[in-house]
């Protein structure tokens, strides 16, 4: 069996993190995530400078990105962000719609509908400028404003989502980290009829330690459709418009328990490991990630 | 459905610590645990006091507790140990058999067959007594010694256990936190098979981030049987004798995901989210549960 992972620490890691880290160690990272065999990477946002400047250097980043092997990925929020994707010549972007009013406000300064009129303008420039787009529906499984966000609204912003651009690939995130594996099969089957055929792609947080439970009955569910998970080296990451939503799932971490289930992900973990140190460093706290400090069981 | 969930923080969390916590702290932890709604709870470890210090107040805290409503638990690895749990009237004993030579040698100072051999004994004697049994399999998931255990070891060791001394409960432990929930499957059909109609609990650590998927993926198993899973109140403890066995799972975190999940627990969890810092304080470190720090979900 097979799962792709996609390898976030790079935007959605360090977009939520204090130290803002400079380009050549952005790139020092990148690098050896791409060497481990991550073919698949979210390397930069393309959003406000003045809202994320962990992200100012977007351009200077995608300018360096070996251009081998792997596929680029940009997150973007709105035309202005698709143009400069498009100038950085990214293979991806990832446009994000978030399920509930009030976070689609704080996070992107429109409420959900106009964030998929958005993503239809977005989507359909970039699919005519031959790249692949992912649609990601933010708050899926909860919302730090409005709290519960029912199953009867996800489908209907997925659906809408679908109907106003045929995206390559539908994205679930778990952007608080509040879910658990009976949303995930529930989410999962609403996917399957709203945006039946369309491969399907997961963000999970470990925020309550439900994480690497929700990213692994994820993986049991695919079938005939791909399923991808995102994951972030060290477990760095969070949101910085969603209290409280630290942590993405750890990369190593996803991949020992992806591994140890029978998976085939094609990623080295131990050309990760060293990551969490040197991230740690970089970011002047340790990180989540657990494996790194366990050591790989069977040891290496 | 309803899971049934020990607590074992004041024995396998407090026993893994640096700091000893003086009797009056643990008796005020193991008061707000009964207030909250647990109704087994692991207090004490009769050991050599020389081995495990931190247990060596066994017998002030067994004076100490409260006799109503809930089932204590003492540890116990050999007939010295029975005889001082006698002493404290203890509910219950909890009996350990390491399914390796190697990790038995260490833990307990005898190979896995004379551990059994213990077990016979103090099991015969116990359940002579009138104290409710459990054997708990160690290492059943993995040996940091000898590496990977084999299903068939721990069914062996398992039908010895049972055939040496019927239990009230088997137990089967993730000792160093490297299972995943594939292995909870195979273990419990094993146990189902070697251990027939004997009600089944299962011991995880979260040291490399899977301890809560094997959780929730033992209690998804529950069905004629019933299902007890060991927790320790902000993720405390391990095992002093297992090298980076760090970490229990977090019984507030755990409650979230089975409640959160439709499982009915009998605990509360609010009452238990200020024991994360409580204990922070006590043992000079921030606890791994996170619960705590990230809150209810929707906010209370």
């Amino acid at each position: 069996m097979t799962v792709s992972v996609v390898e976030v620490s790079p935007r959605d890691g360090l977009q939520n993190e204090a130290a803002i880290v400079d380009t050549p160690d952005k790139l020092a990272l990148i690098t050896t995530l791409a060497a481990a065999g991550l073919r698949r990477i979210e390397a930069v946002s393309f959003v406000h400078p003045g809202r994320v400047p962990q992200m100012a250097d977007a351009e200077a980043v995608a300018a360096g990105l070996p251009r081998a092997r792997v596929s680029w990925i940009g997150l973007v929020l709105n035309e202005r962000g698709l143009d400069r994707a498009l100038a950085a010549a990214v293979d991806e972007v990832n446009v994000v719609v978030v399920a509930t009013d009030t976070f689609s406000h704080r996070n992107q300064g429109v409420d959900t509908a106009a964030g998929i009129a958005a993503w239809a303008r977005i989507g359909a420039r970039a699919r005519e400028a031959g790249l692949r787009t992912t649609v990601t529906v933010a708050a899926a499984f909860g919302c730090p404003f409005e709290g519960a966000v029912s199953p009867e609204r996800v489908r209907t912003v997925l659906a809408d989502c679908v109907a106003a651009a045929a995206p390559d690939e539908v994205a679930l995130a778990d952007t608080i980290g509040v879910g658990v594996p009976a949303q995930v099969r529930a989410l999962a089957a609403t996917a399957a009829t709203e945006a039946r055929g369309i491969p399907l792609r997961w963000h999970f947080h470990n925020t309550r330690n439900t994480g690497y439970a929700n990213a692994l009955t994820a993986a049991d569910l695919a079938g005939a459709t791909p399923v991808a998970l995102d994951s972030s080296a060290g477990g760095i990451g969070g949101c910085p418009f969603a209290p409280a939503a630290t942590g993405n799932i750890a990369t190593e971490d996803l991949l020992y328990l992806l591994h140890q289930s029978g998976y085939d992900t094609g990623v080295d973990v131990e050309t990760l490991l060293p990551l969490a140190s040197r991230l740690s460093t970089l970011l002047g706290h340790e990180v989540p990630g657990q494996l790194a400090r366990a050591g790989l069981f069977p040891p290496a």
